[in-house]
């Protein structure tokens, strides 16, 4: 089936978001070009990024898919383009740990890079103008970001389910998947949907031999080689 | 039964605590007349705080045992004194906020004053060196803060059991409770005990007609009347 680009509905960081001509519960999705990072204070241009975060979330979505995990993900339309299904997005970002990095191994006083047993899933307010705050279940429940109580759980068993699928994925490609960041909708029959993207943008991606970092971080810290391990990672995945 | 104070253990910020001569099982407490604040920056000596505080404390303990909620309370023994059952301490703070007021209002991006549907209980790991962050559930779980992961459930049904209980009894005392700390230990059994103390340093407490603070936040904010506000405190709840 062929869809026709509608008109522009929002332009965020990272993306350009379009109706889909004819299609109501469609959206047209354009990756764009573009770096941010600290709520916006940084930020770059680097051509062809667009192009490798779309493949790679696309490959993610085709391998969720195939083990039954549902995701917004209908269908790639060129290289930056994808149509995926209109959701009513859940003001939160499901972040899935299995190693401990970043700003929680400090908060909870641990190593970075310590493994963890079991992964850890947690809960952050999607509030720009708060910062993102991280919460606890309990604080879910008092904002009312999902409809139902019970729906925490789900997307706390809905993202450990993504978190199995990705662990072997990257595995195989050599790499180490140390924590993501995901983020979930209602469809219009109120079912819960895995939405917005999964690429190095939103995964911290280490070398299984090297423990080099592959994904997002090299562009905070000024690592350098960006795009090369973005593009990496995906050849990686296609391998 | 009288208790004889045995040698000093240990000295903290609010307390000295002793042992018990003869009791392996028991701690003499000491309320201390200090304040402090922001993590021991600001600091104070009021005469005769200790003794207020041992006073509040000790009613509200005593209200809980009426009520069959067990505590580390056994007996007064004079003004500031207090002989206590010894437990190992659960390196967590446990909130229960009735009305959202300071930094988690901010968070939250609600109003100060915000009046709960229904309570909320938080959880903070008690490390001075990390700042005692706020924790998830998870997290809490992770850092093995309890012995049983069912204990994490335990500590908040007793927390709420404890609200009700102060909600009453500020409110017949023409006082909002506003929100509160606990912190709990296992004694010689595994059971789970309420330890530390509740008093003005460790509640927020609003004046029913006023809002006027009655609390610790008189002294944080340098709102001046802070040992007549919890004198009056005190006045009130023995009235």
């Amino acid at each position: 089936m062929s869809h026709t680009q509608g008109e522009l509905l929002y332009e965020g960081k990272a993306k350009r978001i379009f109706n889909v001509s004819g299609e109501s519960q469609l959206i047209w999705q354009e990756f764009k070009d573009s770096f941010t990072a600290f709520n916006g204070e940084k930020k770059a241009e680097m051509k062809g990024k667009g192009q490798i975060n779309r493949a790679i979330a696309s490959l993610i979505f085709q391998k969720l898919k195939d083990q039954k995990i549902p995701s917004h993900w209908v269908a790639d339309s060129g290289d930056i383009h994808m149509i995926t299904q209109k959701l009513e997005m859940i003001d939160l970002e499901v972040v899935v740990r299995n190693v401990l990095a970043g700003s929680t191994a400090k908060k909870l006083g641990m190593a970075e890079g310590t493994a963890l047993e079991k992964p850890l899933v947690e809960f952050y307010y999607k509030k720009d103008e708060l910062g993102d705050p991280f919460i606890s279940d309990d604080q879910a429940l008092l904002l009312k970001t999902v409809r139902h109580d019970s729906d925490l759980q789900k997307l706390k068993d809905r993202a450990l389910q993504v978190n199995a699928v990705m662990l072997k994925m990257f595995d195989e490609a050599g790499i180490r998947l140390i924590d993501f960041k995901l983020e979930f909708g209602y469809d219009s029959a109120g079912e819960i949907l895995l939405g917005d993207e999964i690429s190095p943008d939103s995964c911290r991606l280490w070398d299984k031999q090297t423990n080099e970092k592959m994904d997002k971080d090299r562009f905070r810290r000024d690592l350098g080689d960006v795009l090369e391990n973005y593009q990496e990672v995906l050849n990686r995945l296609t391998k």
